[in-house]
């Protein structure tokens, strides 16, 4: 209940009456329950000065109830939400409302409006920065999470053949960790061969793997409610020279980040360190995106480390650090590592090595 | 084409000037496009005089003007989307705009109206109808989606053993899906044995297949952009009488509700003919979600098969039949198949049998 009971004093701080939460992450974090509504409702409400009120789908009821200390409420498909949520709602009209304007859509928005019909104040902030400062405990997850994701990203190094796919090399991967009790892969799992690799978001498919060429792995598991996320990229056989110098390239950027990271720098200064790497080296226009995301119980969260955000970064920040370079046709090439942000600098979640590995396949 | 040309139709009939998605598989759905923006923006716009245009994050526009054959736009996450959009979109005024209000949510919608300062019209009405009536083309699609699930219901099967653990099974099924070409099921993959399968949203987990009792299997597949649907509830060993009783009233209501269906009759009137049979035999109380969901891109779609849901099913409408009936505790068993509806009746789209099958474990 002690994230709840942030959330309380900022309402009463605020002046707010009622926050209002529909993003199932942003409850589970909140709360400890991890449920899925799909297309139909799922809605946490917490008033400034009485008990929360997770209201849900009738089949979620026994497992909420089981999981949480304060009142839930099922809701069948054939009832009418809203009907339901004004009459469980105290009677007392509430003057102003917040919630996550990122994860609250226009039907629910409305379907809200018509109990209460306020302005809304936007809580994404609020949330964003909540969930920004990851403390010890969220870490060690997220170290346990990176773990994993080491040992899902040897897996599919033992599986490097000219005889396998993309897709054959996923599947074990998938596989493997499934048994060893991984549920979920935090996002598909990407597996690129030679110029697919070339694509920062090509998508694996039966190509087998290629010889004298570079495979790049992105992938990362949800464990205990949190992600990793990692990405390396192997020769198989000998690639030529220009390849392996744009891989220098990569990794000189992504350490050169990575040590410059500590509290006190902004999130621009940090892409920029890596950017100005890959421009110097004349590959500026082929590192098309952002350098890194935040991860948590999401694998994409805040603070996006790009160029214009000047946010400070602070002890306890968790994000990616994942240069590229992707030239279509010719060669593509991704190193990525998660970490938090220490007193001093920067520690990552993933400890497969960065040297370019080379693999006979 | 032919999609966008049938919204420019409404769009013209409702004088409207412009609509908006943002929902991916929308886009996919209208333009065959496939991406995924993640917390960053895709819009689609079509405008009722002038070529649709694209907007997408930079690091897509490469595949997307591959697949498209009108206007693509990205952006990089250093720049302000809404500014170049409104640049890039003709300097005339909209008077009129729609918008998917169910995948719109209110940061992108803030965001939008910060250009078009407009009332928005929903349009989740017109899209999902669209989508509500497949073509011949999107049932043949969900016909092969149909197959690899009953081709992933029998993997598992083959892998019921005391020896193995609910998640052992998931992990079987889905590498062998995975080899066969199956990149993605079309949601988690569901093993739950015995009491586990009490809970209409169990979760699987490390339990060993229970001798004696029921295992059921809830799975589906994406393939060609089109998902499938089913269930199927097993005996391992000798269950006992009062389960095999339950199994045999939920069967009776599942072929039951089957049989019912034909263009003219209501979504409720379905969801009631297989109600009926479970409230006869005393268990109403514990088949506690509605009938059956439509799918198509998405594996919940419309239309909603349950009470109080007057839709009159026509022709081309493909959905679920899964009752269930689960006493906590006790017994869970669920049967389903997806199908689509004929001139005449209905067709399912998955053939594993459903007499109670006996697996020695």
């Amino acid at each position: 209940m002690s994230k709840i009971k942030s959330i309380q004093a900022y309402l009463k701080q605020e002046k707010m009456d009622l926050a209002i939460f529909s993003n199932p992450t942003t409850i589970n974090y909140l709360t400890g329950f991890a449920g899925d509504p799909h297309e139909r409702h799922m809605f946490l409400f917490v008033l400034a000065d009485a008990d929360p009120l997770l209201f849900l789908p009738a089949l979620d009821v026994e497992r909420a109830r089981t999981a949480l200390n304060f009142p839930v409420m099922g809701y069948m498909d054939s009832e009418n939400p809203w009907n339901l949520i004004k009459k469980a709602l105290p009677a007392k009209s509430f003057a102003t409302i917040g919630a996550e304007f990122d994860n609250l859509n226009l039907t629910r928005f409305y379907g809200l409006k018509s109990i209460f019909n306020q302005e809304f104040t936007d809580l994404t902030p609020l949330i964003n920065r909540l969930k920004l400062i990851k403390s010890r405990d969220e870490i060690e997850k997220m170290l346990i999470a990176g773990k994993f994701a080491d040992k899902a990203m040897q897996i599919g190094f033992n599986h490097i053949s000219l005889k396998n796919t993309e897709t054959d090399i996923i599947a074990q991967i998938e596989f493997e960790m499934k048994k060893q009790g991984i549920s979920k892969m935090s996002f598909e799992t990407m597996v690129l061969t030679g110029n697919n690799a070339a694509n920062p978001h090509g998508i694996p498919g039966t190509n087998r793997i290629e010889n004298n060429a570079l495979l790049l792995f992105d992938l990362g598991v949800e464990t205990l409610g949190y992600t990793s996320d990692m990405t390396r990229t192997v020769a198989v056989g000998q690639p030529d020279q220009f390849k392996k110098d744009i891989y220098e390239i990569v990794l000189e950027a992504q350490l050169t980040a990575q040590d410059f990271i500590k509290p006190g720098v902004t999130a621009s200064q940090v892409d920029a360190a890596a950017r100005k790497v890959i421009e110097k080296a004349g590959y500026g226009e082929y590192f098309n995106h952002r350098l890194g995301h935040g991860l948590g119980m999401d694998v994409h969260e805040f603070p996006s480390i790009m160029a214009g955000n000047d946010l400070v970064i602070e002890e306890g920040m968790c994000f990616s650090v994942e240069p590229g370079i992707y030239i279509p046709g010719k060669v593509g090439v991704r190193i990525e590592d998660c970490g938090y942000v220490t007193e001093s600098g920067f520690e990552v979640f993933t400890q497969t090595p960065k040297e370019l590995l080379y693999f006979e396949a």
